[in-house]
């Protein structure tokens, strides 16, 4: 157990959103017993990006302090599906899907997470055994008005798109299960503020002590702008291989590079503090992305394979693109630009069918990277060296 | 059964408010098979008083064409209590509590329905079974919008007043109790429209061919202006005295008596319609309310005391009061004068004071039957011949 209460509260508050109440924190702190720190998962198939773990992270924090991650698996709704039956892509699950689900879970969290310090569970356990009466009654503790003031329900309320009554009971089942678990912290999105807060509430009408709610950001993907998905291939996943996780890193925009090491380091806000003062006394930040890419390749692989990724990236980077290679910019008018027309506008070729053929032969990389796809889109704020055959080469930004 | 479905439709109809969908009950009665009726009945203590029996006796009708009544006891609800705590005279209700109760609703509405064409069931059977995961599908049948269209929580939410969320359940239980009754007709108050409709929608979701719902006017009181009911002092309880039954029903006014028969009295439209002819003619309507008033005494007692009431009633009528009592008109501010108030005023005694000493003392009668309660109320409408001591009468009608 950690007792530096100041310190404590640094270490979680470093990246949060928002913390509710810090008074209450520093309260549950005081007692200098481990706390029971819950955060609640998907049961769909995970397929976890840097995006997600974020929010793994910040368990992580909460455990290195000395706490307890309930690491908790939503699959009573996960198993019933759309109960609408009008979404095809939220079939239930069956028990088996999910206990799978479930391991796939583990593999990729316990990455971050210290196995001693985490239980999963799953809210099946205790909400079947809710019965219709106990969900007739758990509907009872909140008004149609108070639901209606969240955000979003809200907006569709007010432009007349349905609301279904069960969307009503599903923060209401949030929030039960923090009374269930006892939860004394609650992490979450900020998208998930209202859902947390109906933790506090639900334990508040049981007469327990309520838990504290964290807000964690979304993480802003490769282009810098949008949240990261995996269905705007802005992200990078844990379990991509090591060199393109590197690759990857190495192409964000500096801004953004600090953005990812406060919400994505393990160092300490010391060390990160240092690392800004010398790239403002003129360092590369290319340096401080290097030794970034390196830890987190090293987490989600190895220490080797992160020294590999480096040499490789560094090979490449030598082998590959000369010193001189000349620096344009170009702005675009949508969001991203496909590969052919980039190259066509910065004249490494004369048309985009040239483009077309010369991907077809393998004959185009970006960052010394092969590319495959003659699809391929460029976000905006991109930086990246294109090279076409052996001689063509420039530096493009995208604005 | 009877196959006269235009005869059949007509005795449906009779004292209905609304019948939906009056095609689709045709092409059920063409069936030629027994419909199953559905009508739900709260599981706290009953205690039935006329205005109660006016959807029983449109069960009994149902039964007499040939059908099947399924007598539901909600006792799931009734079990739960308020689940918002707030409501100290809605408790939760025991097994044996609703065990009793439904005793209690046999022994009454025996009185009315066929035994042998009624099935006593209780929605807690299927509603327990439906668990928590039931429950949450169950309320993604419908959306926020469309419930609030209800009336009252319309009113209620533009003015700002809290509809606790179970609030919303209720109508969707009532619905599926219909979907797992396979009900094809369900009858309620007119104040029910709507949980009845959710029927329909629910049955409709299922797959299934919908109910019928048919509507019941609520009673008027003896006062002829409020609803029937027991706190309102205007009520007839199935279960009083023979004479108390029958001297309540001679007290109603002529219009009010009409309006009765309708509802209550189980003679043809056409004897009805045969009664109204005579009394057009110039027959005193005391004629048929003394028939009425027996049927009514023998359906809850027997036929013998139904004579006996009416003997003992003419006899009190002949021994006790005059032929030639005055005839008085009082109007009233208020909806109803307190005795004491109105012996005043009527000249029988000097004050209010003497009128309370006189019921004290048993000197006060309203048609020939002791006042015991000197604090009793007279409604507008009224028409009663009060007496004070051996020799002092009137008849008053209160306007």
């Amino acid at each position: 157990m950690n007792t530096d209460i100041n310190q404590s509260l640094a270490i979680i508050k470093r990246g949060a959103d928002e913390l509710l109440v810090e008074s209450e924190l520093v309260e549950k702190f005081k007692k200098g017993k481990p706390l029971r720190i819950k955060a609640g998962f998907d049961p769909t198939a995970p397929d976890l990006h840097l995006g997600h773990t974020v929010l793994i992270n910040k368990l992580r924090q909460f455990q290195d302090l000395g706490h307890q991650v309930l690491f908790l698996i939503g699959d009573f709704t996960g198993m019933i599906g759309d109960p609408t039956g009008k979404s095809a892509t939220r079939p239930p699950l069956t028990k088996e899907q999910v206990a799978e689900n479930a391991e796939s879970y583990a593999e990729q969290v316990f990455k971050i997470l210290d196995k001693d310090k985490t239980e999963v569970v799953f809210n099946s356990s205790w909400l079947t055994d809710l019965g219709a009466a106990g969900m007739l009654k758990l509907s009872a503790s909140l008004t149609v008005a108070r639901m209606l003031e969240r955000d979003d329900f809200s907006k569709r309320f007010k432009s007349n798109q349905p609301i279904a009554i069960h969307e009503f009971m599903y923060p209401l089942l949030q929030g039960y299960d923090s009374v269930a678990l006892e939860a004394d912290v609650e992490l979450g999105g900020t998208d998930q503020k209202f859902n947390l807060l109906m933790g506090r509430e639900l334990q508040k009408q049981a007469g327990m002590e309520q838990q504290c709610v964290l807000t964690m950001p979304l993480l802003e993907g490769l282009d810098g702008v949008n949240k990261m998905s995996k269905s705007l291939g802005n992200y990078i996943g844990i379990d991509e291989a090591p060199e393109v996780i590197f690759a990857k890193l190495m192409s964000v925009s500096d801004d953004l590079m600090w953005r990812y090491i406060e919400l994505l380091s393990f160092e300490s806000l010391e060390t990160i503090a240092e690392w800004k003062s010398v790239v403002g006394a003129g360092e590369n930040p290319r340096n401080i992305k290097v030794r970034f890419a390196q830890e987190i390749v090293a987490r989600f692989h190895s220490q080797a394979a992160a020294e590999k990724a480096l040499q490789d990236f560094q090979t490449r980077a030598k082998g590959g693109i000369p010193d001189d290679v000349p620096e344009l910019e170009v702005t675009i008018e949508e969001e991203s630009i496909g590969i052919a027309q980039l190259l066509k506008q910065i004249g490494l070729v004369e048309s985009t069918s040239e483009a077309m053929r010369a991907i077809k032969q393998g004959g185009v990389k970006l960052d010394s990277v092969k590319v495959e796809d003659r699809n391929l889109q460029l976000s905006k704020g991109m930086t990246v060296v294109a090279q076409v055959g052996k001689r063509k080469f420039a530096k493009v930004t995208l604005s």
